[in-house]
């Protein structure tokens, strides 16, 4: 799940005790020792650093073993699940176990990234745009990001370099990841219990899920050795414990300014709904077809219900007038602050208003803009679209091309185009129709664009013709495009190809446009908000969550729903009470056999009060001995806000307890090898 | 389609020159006199409130000649047309034409409403309501009302009388009825040009449609006498030509609050959409099964498109900051005069804060009620549910009734009940599946009635039973379960009846709490704002609308569109320019085949600055001699936030033209026969 933690951070003047996401280079640790009496140094931090890992797709992981083997959530691994299932072996419903480790398979798509170094790069990329605006300020960013990143990677694949962007632009760090992309599947429970309760349980709690994965790390077809990982805690946590949590909190918007808060709310957050929801009635009422047409959906149908729930969240965040009053109030004062010093009303005093009149332009490009990025709901297209947009790019110098295809990004886009995952045809045109539709919905019938694309046909036709005429569901026929470069392209036959050509010059210029017009005035505007924050509140301020590895503190702690106690942890028995029989409450078959021999009473899953947001997922909870006592896959329904601000009182980051999937990779799983090689036996 | 007219209009201190759905007994004669040299007398007024009528589900329409011909849109019939079409003859797709009398055929549910007489009974309402709060005031006021409702009909089905609410709460005036249900269907064009540009040209103009329904009113089984009708315009208009519209606008919400207008926009408006759009995304998806699935779900996916696009039109305006600022200015000023006069200050000083906290209670409210009222979507269900409430609602005298039960609601409830229009098990597990898992989602898995309802099986389970176990498909069982009463309906054995019984319960103490903790405020409110605004702006005021019989007048007249003019006028020919062989912009072979014979120059839609909304669809548009000119069927794009305000400049009424339709019926239909009787040879 995403988890979005919630509501009431304004601006940092007193930090909520456990609010943060912290950088691994500015860590309170001053902070952790007053208040639980533990300091975690340097060398605690590095060895934290290195055994939590990114998966490039979007979630977070820990090393658990000497020997590669990570742990996250199964809903992070669910992709390479249904890929590694067919219609005869549905491992996603039935779960999988490799006995030995000749049976660990690989996954199609999963990308693991291990931060090694981290260094700063403001300065280098200040000089390189000072004096310039504009267009010519974006292409110089861009450009130098470029290549600040490649002189790093050296040209190494397994060298990932990122130059992140913290503070909203105000600082850059250069962060310096160990790439690995042959990870195999070791272990996931049924579905049923991995996503026990499904969406009407999702983002809540009391909870009853063992949402685990574990995969393992290959380093030239070998387990990788990690002598960096964490511990196993057989005896978990007790109510109150200091946690940590590290992890890759995807993006928070608690610094954005009223008129970029109100884009949201008023037009960003109710149209991605408004899609979100017609898209799952689709998916809802497509699964009906048949037993097949639900495997193969599962997957976009579990996405598209976690982003609504975890949107609607937000967006119930941003219409709370308090909440948003807030917000309101604390910009006044931050404006008022700057209005009284005249050195600085002179240098910040108008980004307010230029990053609300940036807004507006970004308001009628996204109509024009997301249509067209919707259409990537179908895989065929975003492979055509991806060919013919990567063999363009990479013809230029690194510095030069599109963000997203520096050499930086070589690797993972590589893994995607050539992944093995099968497409399923009759759902791909599905999947197009509808984005089609949606297409001449939204830009209506007279605009130029939809006049291209659709032509004297329906979207439904269209869709049916370019599926039946590519043969991009072969790993072979993108290949032969993506070697062939740019020439083969365009010169290309296959439907969907040519398609991609005629829709990837339109999206460029948006794209342009957008580069062009909003992102240097977004990006000078943040720089600005920056120096403000740091000149009127001093240097404890953690940055907007980016996806990169952050670590945050916290303890065991229920909380008070309308003024009743929520206690912190639920046990196994707790899951038996709960099930009815009926899917999403329906338990395996596995857990009703072996329930005799579980002790019911074991800690199942457990709430702290660490400050996550969705990109968490997978991440381990640890104690102060760095030993695992949690893995953290969702927050609870009040944390929903939390990309806004964070709240203590209300807020927590749901986890499984360690002692939890002991006991069932024991008794119900017989997962001897794992536990053995996480020490827990 | 739903006609929703736009933005600008806040509180009348100076009416936009065309703004205003004006009552019978309230029109500005001398308005229109001074603008257009024109002065409406009482006996043309009443001559055009006898020949136009209401179609009690949702429409307005007119009588064109004596003998009781009903004008008016495909859309407002298409329902009666979908039932009268079988898999093997599909008149909606096909069209239909009764060529002699005894061909036409009765709609199993149209209902006319010929508005006869208007009284006022202000003072009888407030006398019974004097001094009391709370739930007492609300019953007081629902008793005083079918009491009155009572006396007027006096047990006559053919009369209808309600009780309306003018200027929310300010003005009551009983409206009495000629109610007719012996309706019988003439004519329908194809549905392709009937709704030609389908969804994406929907509230769009340049426009060319032929949404033109032509049906009969019978009185004992003969044709109504018809002496009050509207004559036919073979000349039909010039631009800038004085035009009237006259029907039953749906509802406006120009005199809300802020506080209730925030109400929709944060919530009760994107909530419905979220809802409509997942209905939509199912509907879609299920048209997919066949021709058959497509045929029997294409009036509910029409409706659902058309409600989106209403509804999202009404939104931006809401998120509109310029237009929402107005509305909040206006209400800052209409405060501050308030709160400088002492007396008034202490009578209705309160009055916005006592509606701002209603619509909090509004809110927990619509979350715990709006998900029970959607399983409504299911017709069987709803039928069920009407069984349940009404056989009980009906032991009880009419004023202690729930409204909607009264004697004057019963001929259209049982119209309903009783309509032999086919129901279609395998679309009605769907919808409601959808609906059950909705109400599990928006209530969560632990409320209690979720757990009553749903109890330890899945949506999908408990929608497949109850749709299995009923027989409530055959209108015989309805009749014996409604004639049984209460007691032949609390012991019956069909499951959606059981089913129906165990949800009425808690639909019912939603209601009863509504009507106990929000109503009586909001009504209080909405007298007390009237009595306001009478006060500050005199009596040129006019009500918001209420699905009431409303006049309006204006001209024909194009608009600027980012500085280009859009003309009043589209032509036959352009319907062939615009039509691409695909739906929605496919003609139908019919009007390919007579191309060459029709004039392709003759006026097709138009547009006139008449203020109208949702409601209005099928209104006549008539020229000062009473004779029509155009048939209202849609709003332009405009349009859309009139629910709000009206802006002169901007929105457009769109009408199918006389002459477009003389020449089409001419040279298309060869509908000689309803040509002569309409005088248009």
């Amino acid at each position: 799940m995403r988890h979005l933690l919630t509501v009431l951070l304004l601006l940092p003047v007193t930090l909520s005790a456990e609010e943060g996401m912290w950088t691994y280079n500015n860590f309170p640790s001053v902070a952790v020792q007053q208040k639980y009496g533990f300091t975690p140094t340097q060398n605690w931090l590095d060895k934290v650093r290195l055994s939590t890992v990114r998966l490039a797709q979007g979630c977070s992981a820990s090393f658990v073993s000497p020997n590669g083997l990570v742990m996250t959530n199964h809903h992070c691994v669910s992709t390479c699940v249904q890929q590694l299932s067919t219609k005869e072996k549905n491992i996603h419903a039935d779960g999988f176990y490799a006995r030995q480790a000749s049976e660990e398979k690989r996954c199609p798509d999963l990308e693991v990234n291990q931060l090694v170094e981290i260094s700063t790069v403001t300065s280098r990329i200040t000089k390189a745009v000072t004096g310039k605006s504009g267009e010519a300020y974006t292409k110089a960013l861009n450009a130098e990001k470029a290549a600040i990143e490649e002189e790093c990677a050296k040209g190494d694949d397994n060298t990932r370099c990122d130059v992140v962007s913290l503070y909203n632009g105000g600082v850059f760090d250069l962060y310096k990841y160990r790439r690995y992309q042959d990870v195999r599947l070791v272990f996931v429970p049924e579905f049923r219990i991995a996503f026990f309760g499904g969406d009407p349980d999702n983002f809540m709690f009391p909870r009853y899920d063992l949402d685990l994965g574990m995969v393992r790390v290959y380093d030239k077809g070998q387990p990788l050795p990690t002598p960096n990982h964490l511990k196993w805690s057989k005896a978990g946590t007790k109510e109150g414990e200091l946690t940590f949590v590290a992890g890759n909190p995807g993006s928070t918007e608690r610094l954005k300014t009223i008129s970029e808060l109100e884009y949201v709310r008023d037009f960003q957050l109710p149209n991605r709904l408004f899609s979100l929801y017609e898209f799952r009635g689709m998916l809802w009422q497509f699964q009906q077809r048949g037993e097949e047409q639900k495997r193969i959906s599962n997957d976009d149908l579990f996405s598209v219900e976690n982003s609504i729930k975890a949107l609607k969240g937000e967006y119930e965040a941003l219409v709370d007038k308090r909440f948003f009053a807030q917000k309101v109030d604390a910009e006044r004062d931050l404006r008022k602050r700057v209005a009284a010093n005249p050195k600085w009303q002179a240098e910040y005093g108008k980004v307010w208003d230029q990053v609300a009149q940036a807004m507006e332009s970004q308001r009628a490009m996204y109509r024009k803009h997301t249509p067209l990025v919707r259409l990537a709901r179908s895989e065929l297209y975003q492979i055509a679209f991806t060919l013919v947009r990567a063999t363009q790019e990479l013809g230029k110098p690194g510095p030069e091309r599109l963000p997203g295809y520096g050499d930086a990004a070589l690797p993972q886009l590589k893994q995607g185009l050539f992944s093995e995952a099968p497409i399923h045809k009759e759902f791909e045109i599905e999947k197009l129709a509808q984005s089609l539709e949606k297409l001449r919905e939204m830009l209506g019938p007279d605009d130029q664009a939809v006049k291209k694309i659709l032509g004297k046909q329906s979207p439904r036709e269209v869709a049916e013709k370019l599926v039946a005429g590519t043969s991009l569901e072969t790993v072979a026929s993108r290949k032969k495009l993506f070697d062939g470069g740019w020439s083969t392209v365009e010169s290309s036959q296959d439907t969907m190809i040519a398609f991609a050509r005629l829709v990837e010059p339109i999206e460029r210029a948006y794209l342009l446009q957008e580069q062009k017009e909003i992102e240097p005035v977004l990006t000078r505007a943040g720089e600005a908000l920056s120096k403000i924050r740091f000149a009127v509140f001093g240097s404890t301020v953690y940055p907007d969550a980016t996806f990169s590895p952050r670590i945050s503190y916290g303890s065991v702690q229920g909380w008070m729903e309308n003024g009743r106690k929520i206690g912190p942890y639920t046990i196994l028995g707790g899951a038996f009470e709960r099930a009815t029989g009926a899917d999403p409450f329906r338990l395996p078959d596995s857990w009703l056999q072996k329930k005799d021999q579980l002790s019911l009473t074991t800690p199942f899953n457990f709430v702290t009060t660490n400050d996550i947001i969705g990109g968490n997922s997978g991440s381990p909870v640890f104690n102060r001995n760095a030993e695992v006592v949690g893995l953290i896959f969702d927050g609870n329904i009040h944390s929903l806000g939390g990309a806004f601000g964070f709240d203590e009182k209300m807020n927590r980051s749901v986890a499984v307890d360690s002692r939890g999937i002991t006991e069932t990779l024991t008794k119900i799983y017989g997962a001897e090898r794992i536990l053995k090689e996480i020490g827990a036996q």
